[in-house]
Protein backbone atom coordinates (compact mmCIF):
# COMPACT_ATOMS: atom_id res chain seq x y z
CA UNK A 1 0.00 0.00 0.00
CA UNK A 2 1.61 3.36 -0.73
CA UNK A 3 -1.27 5.70 0.10
CA UNK A 4 -0.10 8.00 2.80
CA UNK A 5 -1.31 7.00 5.92
CA UNK A 6 -1.37 9.59 8.41
CA UNK A 7 -0.84 7.18 11.89
CA UNK A 8 2.33 7.82 13.35
CA UNK A 9 2.76 8.56 16.76
CA UNK A 10 6.06 10.91 17.81
CA UNK A 11 7.81 10.53 21.28
CA UNK A 12 7.81 13.64 23.65
CA UNK A 13 9.17 11.96 26.57
CA UNK A 14 10.47 8.73 27.73
CA UNK A 15 10.49 6.92 31.39
CA UNK A 16 12.57 4.38 32.14
CA UNK A 17 10.54 1.78 34.48
CA UNK A 18 12.86 -1.32 34.91
CA UNK A 19 16.07 -2.39 32.87
CA UNK A 20 16.07 -6.44 33.55
CA UNK A 21 17.98 -9.38 32.62
CA UNK A 22 14.70 -9.87 29.32
CA UNK A 23 13.20 -6.87 29.74
CA UNK A 24 13.68 -3.14 29.78
CA UNK A 25 10.51 -1.52 30.17
CA UNK A 26 9.73 2.02 28.93
CA UNK A 27 6.38 4.60 29.79
CA UNK A 28 6.33 6.78 26.68
CA UNK A 29 4.17 9.74 26.11
CA UNK A 30 3.79 10.25 22.39
CA UNK A 31 1.88 12.52 20.37
CA UNK A 32 -0.79 11.12 18.72
CA UNK A 33 -1.72 12.16 14.28
CA UNK A 34 -4.49 14.62 15.73
CA UNK A 35 -1.53 16.11 18.48
CA UNK A 36 -3.17 14.99 21.62
CA UNK A 37 -0.91 12.86 23.67
CA UNK A 38 -1.26 9.07 24.74
CA UNK A 39 0.92 7.11 27.01
CA UNK A 40 2.61 3.60 25.38
CA UNK A 41 4.12 1.12 27.61
CA UNK A 42 6.29 -1.02 25.76
CA UNK A 43 8.97 -3.71 26.37
CA UNK A 44 12.18 -3.46 24.70
CA UNK A 45 13.58 -7.03 23.88
CA UNK A 46 17.25 -7.95 22.16
CA UNK A 47 14.98 -9.77 19.27
CA UNK A 48 15.10 -13.66 18.70
CA UNK A 49 15.26 -16.47 16.32
CA UNK A 50 13.05 -19.47 16.38
CA UNK A 51 13.43 -22.96 13.89
CA UNK A 52 11.49 -25.65 12.05
CA UNK A 53 14.46 -28.54 11.90
CA UNK A 54 12.52 -30.97 9.39
CA UNK A 55 13.67 -34.48 9.32
CA UNK A 56 14.22 -36.57 5.10
CA UNK A 57 11.24 -38.45 6.62
CA UNK A 58 8.61 -35.23 7.41
CA UNK A 59 9.00 -34.94 11.19
CA UNK A 60 9.89 -32.13 13.19
CA UNK A 61 12.00 -31.37 15.99
CA UNK A 62 10.03 -29.82 19.17
CA UNK A 63 10.06 -28.78 22.68
CA UNK A 64 8.06 -29.78 25.60
CA UNK A 65 8.94 -26.58 28.29
CA UNK A 66 7.64 -24.74 31.45
CA UNK A 67 6.78 -21.52 30.75
CA UNK A 68 6.48 -19.83 33.74
CA UNK A 69 4.16 -16.85 32.78
CA UNK A 70 1.34 -18.94 32.03
CA UNK A 71 2.37 -21.93 34.81
CA UNK A 72 1.83 -24.73 31.93
CA UNK A 73 4.23 -27.25 30.15
CA UNK A 74 3.68 -26.38 26.27
CA UNK A 75 4.58 -27.36 22.92
CA UNK A 76 7.21 -25.10 20.93
CA UNK A 77 9.51 -25.55 18.00
CA UNK A 78 13.82 -24.88 19.38
CA UNK A 79 13.96 -20.68 19.62
CA UNK A 80 16.00 -18.64 21.59
CA UNK A 81 17.17 -14.99 22.28
CA UNK A 82 19.75 -13.01 20.58
CA UNK A 83 22.78 -12.49 22.91
CA UNK A 84 23.11 -9.04 22.02
CA UNK A 85 21.07 -6.70 19.70
CA UNK A 86 21.95 -6.81 16.67
CA UNK A 87 23.62 -10.70 16.68
CA UNK A 88 23.61 -11.90 13.39
CA UNK A 89 20.16 -13.73 13.40
CA UNK A 90 21.55 -16.75 11.83
CA UNK A 91 24.45 -17.69 13.67
CA UNK A 92 21.87 -17.30 16.61
CA UNK A 93 19.45 -19.70 14.96
CA UNK A 94 21.84 -22.27 14.90
CA UNK A 95 23.36 -21.88 18.48
CA UNK A 96 20.19 -22.20 19.55
CA UNK A 97 18.89 -25.90 17.85
CA UNK A 98 22.47 -27.44 19.07
CA UNK A 99 21.94 -26.18 22.25
CA UNK A 100 18.76 -27.88 22.61
CA UNK A 101 18.32 -30.19 20.26
CA UNK A 102 22.31 -31.28 19.57
CA UNK A 103 21.08 -30.95 15.74
CA UNK A 104 23.29 -29.09 12.85
CA UNK A 105 21.79 -28.25 9.60
CA UNK A 106 23.06 -27.90 6.08
CA UNK A 107 20.37 -26.07 4.60
CA UNK A 108 18.92 -22.55 6.19
CA UNK A 109 15.48 -20.98 4.72
CA UNK A 110 14.09 -18.20 6.16
CA UNK A 111 10.42 -18.75 6.79
CA UNK A 112 9.43 -15.22 7.60
CA UNK A 113 9.34 -12.63 10.44
CA UNK A 114 7.09 -12.95 13.58
CA UNK A 115 6.42 -9.77 15.82
CA UNK A 116 4.50 -11.65 18.82
CA UNK A 117 3.21 -8.33 20.18
CA UNK A 118 3.57 -5.52 18.48
CA UNK A 119 1.41 -3.08 20.95
CA UNK A 120 3.77 -3.24 23.48
CA UNK A 121 7.02 -5.08 22.64
CA UNK A 122 9.09 -4.28 19.75
CA UNK A 123 10.40 -8.21 19.97
CA UNK A 124 11.13 -9.44 16.31
CA UNK A 125 11.53 -12.98 15.99
CA UNK A 126 12.89 -14.46 12.72
CA UNK A 127 11.68 -18.15 12.08
CA UNK A 128 13.85 -19.74 9.94
CA UNK A 129 13.43 -23.44 8.15
CA UNK A 130 16.34 -25.97 9.05
CA UNK A 131 16.85 -29.28 6.32
CA UNK A 132 19.75 -31.31 5.89
CA UNK A 133 19.95 -32.21 9.91
CA UNK A 134 22.62 -34.10 11.95
CA UNK A 135 22.56 -35.13 15.10
CA UNK A 136 25.01 -34.37 18.04
CA UNK A 137 25.33 -33.68 21.84
CA UNK A 138 22.93 -30.83 23.15
CA UNK A 139 24.27 -28.28 25.51
CA UNK A 140 21.42 -26.69 27.21
CA UNK A 141 22.23 -23.56 30.01
CA UNK A 142 22.15 -24.74 33.43
CA UNK A 143 18.83 -22.93 33.97
CA UNK A 144 17.15 -24.50 30.92
CA UNK A 145 15.16 -27.91 31.21
CA UNK A 146 13.25 -28.96 28.43
CA UNK A 147 12.14 -32.35 26.95
CA UNK A 148 13.05 -32.66 22.76
CA UNK A 149 10.79 -35.28 20.60
CA UNK A 150 9.75 -35.32 17.11
CA UNK A 151 6.58 -35.76 14.95
CA UNK A 152 5.55 -35.67 11.67
CA UNK A 153 4.99 -32.08 10.37
CA UNK A 154 1.34 -33.09 9.41
CA UNK A 155 0.88 -34.12 12.91
CA UNK A 156 1.53 -30.71 14.11
CA UNK A 157 -0.13 -29.13 11.64
CA UNK A 158 -3.88 -30.67 13.19
CA UNK A 159 -2.47 -30.23 16.37
CA UNK A 160 -2.41 -26.09 15.78
CA UNK A 161 -5.95 -27.07 13.62
CA UNK A 162 -7.19 -28.87 17.01
CA UNK A 163 -5.94 -26.22 19.73
CA UNK A 164 -3.15 -28.50 21.03
CA UNK A 165 -0.53 -26.05 20.00
CA UNK A 166 -1.01 -22.51 21.28
CA UNK A 167 2.83 -21.07 21.08
CA UNK A 168 2.62 -18.25 18.54
CA UNK A 169 5.72 -18.38 16.83
CA UNK A 170 5.75 -22.51 16.69
CA UNK A 171 1.84 -22.01 15.00
CA UNK A 172 3.42 -19.48 12.50
CA UNK A 173 6.11 -21.28 11.66
CA UNK A 174 4.68 -24.89 11.54
CA UNK A 175 1.77 -23.19 9.49
CA UNK A 176 4.21 -21.39 6.98
CA UNK A 177 6.57 -24.33 6.62
CA UNK A 178 3.40 -26.98 5.83
CA UNK A 179 3.00 -24.81 3.34
CA UNK A 180 5.93 -24.70 1.89
CA UNK A 181 6.93 -28.46 2.04
CA UNK A 182 3.47 -30.21 2.15
CA UNK B 1 1.78 -36.75 25.76
CA UNK B 2 0.78 -38.35 29.15
CA UNK B 3 4.06 -39.00 30.30
CA UNK B 4 6.00 -37.60 33.57
CA UNK B 5 7.51 -34.21 32.58
CA UNK B 6 9.51 -32.79 35.53
CA UNK B 7 10.05 -29.65 33.92
CA UNK B 8 8.36 -27.32 36.85
CA UNK B 9 9.18 -23.90 38.03
CA UNK B 10 7.95 -22.95 41.51
CA UNK B 11 7.46 -19.39 42.73
CA UNK B 12 9.48 -18.61 45.64
CA UNK B 13 9.11 -14.93 45.95
CA UNK B 14 7.63 -12.15 43.83
CA UNK B 15 8.27 -8.54 43.70
CA UNK B 16 6.28 -6.35 41.88
CA UNK B 17 8.18 -3.56 39.17
CA UNK B 18 5.32 -1.79 37.90
CA UNK B 19 1.71 -1.61 37.86
CA UNK B 20 0.56 0.10 34.69
CA UNK B 21 -2.43 0.91 32.44
CA UNK B 22 -1.56 -1.90 30.22
CA UNK B 23 1.84 -3.83 31.25
CA UNK B 24 2.02 -5.42 35.41
CA UNK B 25 5.67 -6.23 35.38
CA UNK B 26 6.96 -8.81 38.05
CA UNK B 27 10.08 -9.63 38.95
CA UNK B 28 10.09 -13.46 40.52
CA UNK B 29 12.18 -15.87 41.89
CA UNK B 30 11.42 -19.62 41.25
CA UNK B 31 12.42 -23.25 42.01
CA UNK B 32 14.05 -24.98 38.81
CA UNK B 33 13.08 -28.48 38.61
CA UNK B 34 16.70 -29.43 40.13
CA UNK B 35 16.63 -27.35 43.25
CA UNK B 36 18.33 -24.20 41.80
CA UNK B 37 16.89 -20.91 41.70
CA UNK B 38 16.79 -18.34 38.74
CA UNK B 39 14.48 -15.37 37.92
CA UNK B 40 11.67 -14.88 35.89
CA UNK B 41 10.95 -11.61 34.65
CA UNK B 42 7.28 -11.60 33.95
CA UNK B 43 4.18 -9.40 32.06
CA UNK B 44 0.70 -9.69 33.73
CA UNK B 45 -1.61 -8.81 31.08
CA UNK B 46 -5.26 -8.61 31.22
CA UNK B 47 -5.96 -10.64 27.75
CA UNK B 48 -7.09 -10.19 24.11
CA UNK B 49 -9.19 -11.50 21.37
CA UNK B 50 -8.98 -10.81 17.49
CA UNK B 51 -10.79 -11.69 14.99
CA UNK B 52 -10.94 -12.98 11.26
CA UNK B 53 -14.54 -11.12 9.64
CA UNK B 54 -15.00 -12.98 6.74
CA UNK B 55 -17.64 -11.63 4.06
CA UNK B 56 -19.63 -13.89 1.68
CA UNK B 57 -17.28 -12.83 -1.53
CA UNK B 58 -14.18 -13.78 0.67
CA UNK B 59 -12.93 -11.49 1.65
CA UNK B 60 -11.44 -10.34 5.15
CA UNK B 61 -11.11 -7.18 7.36
CA UNK B 62 -7.59 -5.77 7.71
CA UNK B 63 -6.38 -2.44 9.78
CA UNK B 64 -3.36 -0.18 8.84
CA UNK B 65 -2.18 0.58 12.12
CA UNK B 66 0.91 2.56 13.68
CA UNK B 67 2.61 0.35 16.47
CA UNK B 68 4.94 2.43 18.25
CA UNK B 69 7.09 -0.15 19.97
CA UNK B 70 8.21 -1.07 16.39
CA UNK B 71 7.91 2.29 14.77
CA UNK B 72 6.09 0.97 11.59
CA UNK B 73 2.27 1.30 10.30
CA UNK B 74 1.23 -2.66 9.78
CA UNK B 75 -1.73 -4.88 8.87
CA UNK B 76 -3.59 -6.36 11.55
CA UNK B 77 -6.75 -8.32 12.04
CA UNK B 78 -9.11 -6.48 14.59
CA UNK B 79 -8.47 -6.97 17.86
CA UNK B 80 -8.17 -5.71 21.11
CA UNK B 81 -7.83 -6.01 25.31
CA UNK B 82 -10.31 -7.23 27.33
CA UNK B 83 -11.62 -4.86 29.45
CA UNK B 84 -10.88 -6.58 32.95
CA UNK B 85 -9.44 -9.74 33.59
CA UNK B 86 -12.43 -12.18 33.71
CA UNK B 87 -14.49 -10.62 30.76
CA UNK B 88 -16.31 -12.76 28.47
CA UNK B 89 -14.31 -12.90 25.33
CA UNK B 90 -17.04 -13.37 22.81
CA UNK B 91 -18.84 -10.16 24.14
CA UNK B 92 -15.11 -8.48 24.29
CA UNK B 93 -15.12 -10.04 20.44
CA UNK B 94 -18.34 -8.46 18.91
CA UNK B 95 -17.54 -5.13 20.92
CA UNK B 96 -13.73 -4.82 19.39
CA UNK B 97 -15.03 -5.84 15.99
CA UNK B 98 -18.29 -3.26 15.96
CA UNK B 99 -15.88 -0.06 17.58
CA UNK B 100 -12.53 -0.42 15.29
CA UNK B 101 -14.82 -1.73 11.68
CA UNK B 102 -18.60 -0.97 12.50
CA UNK B 103 -19.09 -4.72 11.00
CA UNK B 104 -21.20 -6.73 13.08
CA UNK B 105 -21.75 -10.94 12.46
CA UNK B 106 -23.90 -13.63 12.87
CA UNK B 107 -21.95 -16.71 13.18
CA UNK B 108 -19.12 -16.60 15.79
CA UNK B 109 -16.81 -19.69 16.07
CA UNK B 110 -12.95 -19.63 17.88
CA UNK B 111 -10.30 -20.69 15.88
CA UNK B 112 -8.01 -21.08 18.68
CA UNK B 113 -6.02 -19.53 21.14
CA UNK B 114 -2.68 -17.97 20.88
CA UNK B 115 -0.22 -17.22 23.63
CA UNK B 116 2.22 -14.69 21.82
CA UNK B 117 5.12 -14.52 24.19
CA UNK B 118 4.88 -17.38 26.79
CA UNK B 119 8.57 -16.95 27.87
CA UNK B 120 7.67 -13.40 29.44
CA UNK B 121 4.03 -12.60 28.88
CA UNK B 122 0.53 -14.96 30.36
CA UNK B 123 -1.18 -12.35 27.50
CA UNK B 124 -3.67 -15.33 25.85
CA UNK B 125 -5.82 -13.80 22.72
CA UNK B 126 -8.31 -15.86 21.60
CA UNK B 127 -9.14 -16.26 18.04
CA UNK B 128 -12.28 -15.98 16.02
CA UNK B 129 -13.52 -16.62 12.80
CA UNK B 130 -17.13 -14.10 11.92
CA UNK B 131 -19.13 -14.35 8.96
CA UNK B 132 -22.70 -13.22 8.20
CA UNK B 133 -21.25 -9.60 8.34
CA UNK B 134 -23.59 -6.02 8.40
CA UNK B 135 -22.16 -2.77 8.10
CA UNK B 136 -22.53 -0.28 10.66
CA UNK B 137 -21.24 2.73 12.25
CA UNK B 138 -17.15 2.67 14.03
CA UNK B 139 -16.67 4.21 16.98
CA UNK B 140 -13.00 4.43 17.59
CA UNK B 141 -11.23 5.45 21.24
CA UNK B 142 -9.97 8.54 21.57
CA UNK B 143 -6.36 7.57 21.22
CA UNK B 144 -7.20 4.79 18.20
CA UNK B 145 -6.20 5.64 14.93
CA UNK B 146 -6.38 3.08 12.13
CA UNK B 147 -7.19 2.27 8.45
CA UNK B 148 -9.96 -0.28 7.56
CA UNK B 149 -9.84 -2.19 4.42
CA UNK B 150 -11.07 -5.82 2.85
CA UNK B 151 -8.98 -7.62 0.56
CA UNK B 152 -9.52 -11.62 -0.29
CA UNK B 153 -8.77 -14.02 2.30
CA UNK B 154 -6.43 -15.95 -0.39
CA UNK B 155 -4.54 -12.68 -0.63
CA UNK B 156 -4.18 -11.99 2.83
CA UNK B 157 -2.56 -16.01 3.49
CA UNK B 158 0.12 -14.99 0.19
CA UNK B 159 1.26 -11.60 1.85
CA UNK B 160 2.03 -13.95 5.00
CA UNK B 161 4.09 -16.27 3.00
CA UNK B 162 5.86 -13.63 1.08
CA UNK B 163 6.61 -11.75 4.64
CA UNK B 164 4.82 -8.55 3.95
CA UNK B 165 2.42 -9.34 7.60
CA UNK B 166 4.26 -10.18 10.45
CA UNK B 167 1.86 -9.59 13.14
CA UNK B 168 1.77 -12.95 14.91
CA UNK B 169 -2.26 -13.13 16.21
CA UNK B 170 -2.58 -11.86 12.40
CA UNK B 171 -0.41 -14.25 10.76
CA UNK B 172 -1.91 -17.45 12.94
CA UNK B 173 -5.41 -16.59 12.60
CA UNK B 174 -5.94 -15.60 8.71
CA UNK B 175 -3.55 -18.70 8.10
CA UNK B 176 -5.80 -21.04 10.58
CA UNK B 177 -9.36 -19.56 9.05
CA UNK B 178 -8.02 -20.13 5.38
CA UNK B 179 -7.04 -23.64 6.51
CA UNK B 180 -10.52 -24.02 7.64
CA UNK B 181 -12.76 -21.72 4.69
CA UNK B 182 -10.53 -22.20 1.03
Amino acid sequence: MEYTENLEEKMIASEEIFDGEVLHVLKDTVELPNGASATRETIRHKGAVAIVALTEEGEIILERQFRYPIAQVITEIPAGKLDHIGEDRLAAAKRELEEETGFTADNWQVLGEYHPAAAYSDEKITLYLATGLHQGERHLDDDEFLNVFTEPLADAVQEIMDGKITDGKTQVAILKAAKRCL
